[in-house]
């Protein structure tokens, strides 16, 4: 059990969104934290992401509610108005405004909130008697399978962190549901770039199947009981925190057996590398072939390759390695073959490929694709 | 079955490459043909786009070559030196010079040709005993379910397409193999923006599985015997067999079960609208849903969302249907989802949706994803 960090309390409760399951979870701070967020850039983002966009704007914030199992997106006005009310409810409880009420909600799209459940919960008190991270984790699960916590130690201070998401997950300078709390004390000018730089590297680097979700949210409340702390503690910690639970993201994508990491380097710079290195860890092909451990590499340079807007890139300069094979240009026989599906066989696969455009790299997470994410997604809202 | 146009003749064999099923094509036309290509813009194209792009590039050519089962690709020098020979041994059988034949390749990356054996049947005089379409289609396929032909007939002349493709498919500026002959006459230096006007519209807009092949390669040979013909005539007969093909291919998508097009209109510009398009046909959860005949339209509005460099795009705009029937705005009950999923559970789905931005549209084609996507690129090669 992961305990809460100093100045956070939380409520978690079934409402009855869309089954008995809880599917509430609201983390208060007993004092204004200092907050930073990142949200999703889809053009379909819902009210609860306009909103929280608009609460962590200026640095502070006190609360932070989850609502899981309906995303309230593509709802129209009435959507907005459900979004309202719940913070307004919300802030009359923990006692301020609306606007530092951090909301996010993930699930369906396109069906209503259940308002009628919603507003019963909140008009009566609420019981804050969770104060365990894994408390909070379980309750904004969906169809994960696991729950996500993570969390590392500075000093005097600890960084928590817990998130949720399975499908719909190539987030895109924003990530799905993720929460990091912790009692280091940091201004908000300080702590919104150091947060937004650690999930550069880690939650913007994952991708389950290419689909950007409408709710994606990651936010960081510092409640400062711990006092103040060194800068770079504190990124080390939070990217600690977040690779962790990047990695737990990936290996629990729908349907997954595997977690797969894709490092390319040798670009000629951050983003030739990201994108090399995401268009492999998306590549239906690849991921097919790393499930049912098929030693086909040739589909990794298929991947490469499709960058065809990177024309620096040359089958002259790339290598490519499973592992610490290398399949090509050094030529493999039949039993390297051997050796690179028992490699693919096991319960993680990392891929390296060397650009040699130049000296840049980049890392991401991903996960196989197996017949159960279809059987996952053919059959989810009925 | 259809006939070749007049001033072609094909042969077809099983020269060994992989099984005993056919794997090689040779097209020749009786005098050299004005020829038109678009060939896939991979990074790790292989040598036979390599060559076949040069032998196009002076708008004639005698014949083309189709090697199936094999892509040769990724294989470094020695590959180059491969086709080389290949196409050196076909000019002396068909008496022109290697820059006059064009050559595809498909089927598995990073493995040597079987030179022997291919060496063995070119040095053999040919046999050109194949006079119909279908007996040239037949002998290009590798994992094709059904074979795809497709002709047409304006005046005195007459079209005809074959293609093969299930998988690693979304060609880009491009496509997999396509060949189209005509007897229609027509000057290379018109035929070459004729065709790749209508591959745009065709063959450039479809997608099994977002993976741009290293071979993709469509070709046109005109013989002339029919005489001059009336350019516009040429350009529809062309974009009906082209289109037909496209149909063919997408619908024999890896695994497929339906056929998923996807317009879009009202768009800013061609370009955002197959964008849009290509957005949403190419999400695997909009697929898994399609598959599963799950109502779950919310995931179209997902995937308009992901498009978040399109600013323009606001949900107030857009309208979601599927078939003829709206499910954004206008908000569905029950019995509406239930018209959705009978909607789903037919052979062909069409999406529409219109962004509000503008007056341009795209139209592009793909499948659903199945288990047995994933049952067939997981024991590809083994």
């Amino acid at each position: 059990v992961t305990k809460l960090p100093r100045g956070f309390k939380a409520h978690v409760a079934n409402v009855g969104i869309k089954d008995e399951t809880d599917d509430f979870c609201l983390v208060v701070c007993d004092d204004m934290a200092a907050t930073a967020g990142v949200f999703t850039q889809s053009r379909f983002a819902g009210p609860s992401v306009a909103h929280s966009r608009k609460a962590v704007a200026d640095g502070t914030a006190r609360a932070i509610a989850i609502v899981s199992k309906n995303a309230n997106v593509a709802n129209g006005r009435a959507g907005v108005d459900d979004a309202e009310e719940i913070v307004r409810a919300i802030g009359r409880q923990v006692g301020c405004g609306a606007s530092d009420v951090v909301l996010a909600s993930t699930g369906v799209i396109g069906r209503p909130y259940p308002m009628d459940r919603i507003r019963r919960h909140l008009d009566a008190p609420l019981s804050f008697t969770v104060s365990d991270v894994e408390g909070c984790a379980r309750a904004i699960m969906t169809t994960d399978t696991v729950m996500k916590v993570a969390s590392a130690t500075f000093g005097a201070a600890t960084v928590v962190g817990f998130a949720k998401g399975v499908g719909m997950i190539e987030p895109d300078m924003a990530t799905l549901i993720a929460v990091f709390l912790t009692d280091a004390r940091m201004a908000p000018g300080e702590l919104r770039p150091l947060f937004r730089s650690v999930m550069d590297r880690t939650f913007n680097c994952v991708s389950v199947d290419t689909d950007t979700s409408t709710s994606d949210t990651a936010v960081i409340l510092a409640s400062g009981a711990a006092g103040y702390v060194d800068r770079n503690d504190l990124t080390k910690a939070l990217e600690e925190v977040a690779l962790s639970l990047t990695k737990q993201v990936a290996r629990d994508g729908e349907g997954a057996t595997k977690l797969l990491e894709v490092h390319v380097d040798m670009a000629r710079d951050d983003a030739q590398a990201k994108r090399v290195a995401k268009a492999i860890v998306n590549s239906p092909l690849v991921k097919t072939a790393v499930h049912g451990a098929d030693p086909n590499w040739g589909r990794v340079a298929m991947a490469v390759g499709k960058c065809s807007a990177d024309t620096d890139i040359h089958p002259d300069r790339c290598v490519i390695r499973f592992g610490d094979q290398e399949l090509y240009p050094e030529r493999t026989d039949e039993a390297g073959l051997e050796r690179l599906t028992a490699y693919l066989r096991g319960a993680e696969v990392r891929i390296h490929v060397s650009l040699g455009t130049g000296l840049a790299s980049a890392t991401v997470w991903g996960c196989d694709l197996s017949a159960e994410y279809v059987r996952i997604n053919g059959e989810y809202t009925t």
